[in-house]
């Protein structure tokens, strides 16, 4: 009889729960899935009916589960509370990891999810071995995490791990969180539509408005499938793209000068697109970097189970407790 | 009879050598200053004769001079070889400390200045009991330091802790660096002046243009200096400076989220017309922040020999060799 820890990633659109072996983390006993419901009483059920699921069958198996770990897309202080979470607006100040744990008893963990595919990557992905990390999730935003002489920074009031919301253009396009020219407005998926609807009205990009229907309807998914076509305009796109990923990944190694810059997200499965140009483009942003050998910058190698695999492997030790 | 170690600051401009009794650090022994060279035989020449000052004035009185440690403005790799310094372009890829050295015996390290600063910050101001800091010290350009767990942060290459060199404005103003819109080009010295001249060629700001002779003369003396006098125009724009000070201190908050951010620097002494402004606009700039205690901003409470002393206290433990 083995021990299981439950790891739930809540996304923008789904809810991926599995149980995990402590010991043989790339083991998953069991998954679940759900869509990610539009309120903080579903949101709640949702959850109770996932660990629920997920207990029925790992106790049928003969094992014990123990801690649920929870990784959500956003800012959590220190406590675990939601203080903010654009792709999850309904969750925003409510101690949703209270009320779970009022329903399914026992250690109830909450966590951003950057920080969880991190530890995930960290212990049995591109991460291995590395003990100061930067982990960039290009999505729909841009999630991150910060991983200092092993340990992940969550900070001093828990909001560690936001670079998709440093300003690298003043004045530039407005971000739903108050601020203009936030990082995540250009190197992310909305990025990607935003840099092709430009091309598009001014005329140009015919085949990704033309995969769009119109060029304000325009999403990452139609340029990702242009250039995958070979569309030279789409991989013109996607070279300015490339621009915007140097930039802040400059940034960021200005700052941090991580060991190692690990990529991941949704956008991480069309880095043929893209990874080979940041690279070139990185040696001319870090300050000092044109004598030395380049920092890595390597692709996340979990697949899209890593947020809430490193969730249940944070559920034991959370870097947060209420 | 006591042990003192030595500590050199070399600035823009000039060269201040201390010696401390690193049991009463607060305590300086002996002090030099000379003229900062303009090239690196005469540089290695100048802090030769600063340590010999110094040990002759230690010695004299009867104490040990022991571990030597110098503070320079730019990037160091993790030899503690110089590879990128605006201000002292002299030095860059030349190992001034090997041959100091060679010169004066005994051990000698080298480290940024902003840490030195940030260091001694740590030990006897600002930052005493805080083990989560970044420190950015606004001059001419913007220094900085990060220090996480108590440790300052010197990265995987040595290059951390640069974050005047992060790019806030994307196509912004050239950089030195090679970059466009760094930090750095609009929150130091140097930015202050750039912002006055915009407001002076466009015919405002008649009084700062007066004290500096020429709209394209101006410096950031010239606005301090206007500002102090009660200047509406220079009030003006130190209230534009401020925003970019916010706006990168908030970068740095969504990505580190530190306890305390410590403000050093020439442009410290001038706080009166910034501070206030900057601590009212910083939790806009931070993700999840509006419903929280702000982080401490604060001004550094040593003055211009924070950095010789610094450089002094971590001449026995240096946080790079080669």
């Amino acid at each position: 009889m083995r021990s299981f820890q439950l790891g739930i990633d809540v996304g923008g659109t789904k809810v991926l729960g599995v149980a995990v072996d402590p010991d043989d983390p790339s083991t998953l006993l069991a998954q679940h899935r759900a869509a990610t419901p539009g309120d903080v009483d579903s949101l709640v059920e949702v959850l109770t009916e996932t660990v629920e699921t997920l207990r029925d069958e790992v106790t049928a198996a003969g094992h014990v589960p123990t801690s649920i770990g929870v990784g959500v897309p956003g800012v959590l202080d220190r406590l675990g509370v939601l203080r903010g979470a654009p792709n999850l607006r309904c969750a925003i100040d409510e101690p949703v990891q209270r009320r779970l744990r009022e329903r399914v008893g026992g250690s109830v963990a909450f966590e951003n999810d950057a920080n969880c595919a991190l530890w995930a990557e960290s212990r049995l992905g591109a991460g291995v071995g590395v003990s100061d990390v930067m982990f960039v999730a290009l999505g729909t935003g841009i999630g991150g995490a910060v991983m200092v002489g092993g340990e992940l920074q969550v900070g001093a009031r828990g909001f560690a791990g936001e670079p998709g919301h440093m300003v690298v253009a003043a004045d530039g396009v407005p971000c739903p969180c108050g601020r203009r020219g936030c990082w995540e407005r250009y190197a992310s998926g909305a990025g990607l539509a935003w840099l092709a609807r430009q091309e598009a009205i001014a005329g140009r990009a015919a085949r990704i408005a033309e995969l769009a229907g119109d060029p304000g309807a325009i999403l990452g998914a139609h340029v990702t499938a242009a250039a995958d076509e070979g569309d030279p305009d789409a991989l013109a796109v996607f070279e300015r793209f490339a621009g915007w990923v140097a930039l802040g990944i400059g940034n960021l190694m200005n700052i941090l000068d991580p060991e190692l810059v690990i990529i991941g997200g949704g956008l991480a499965t069309h880095s043929r697109h893209y990874l080979d140009r940041v690279r070139d483009l990185l040696p001319a942003e870090v300050l000092g970097a044109g004598s030395h050998r380049p920092t890595s910058v390597v692709m996340a190698a979990l697949g899209p189970e890593a947020g809430a695999v490193g969730a249940a492997l944070l559920a034991d030790s959370p870097l947060r407790r209420d």
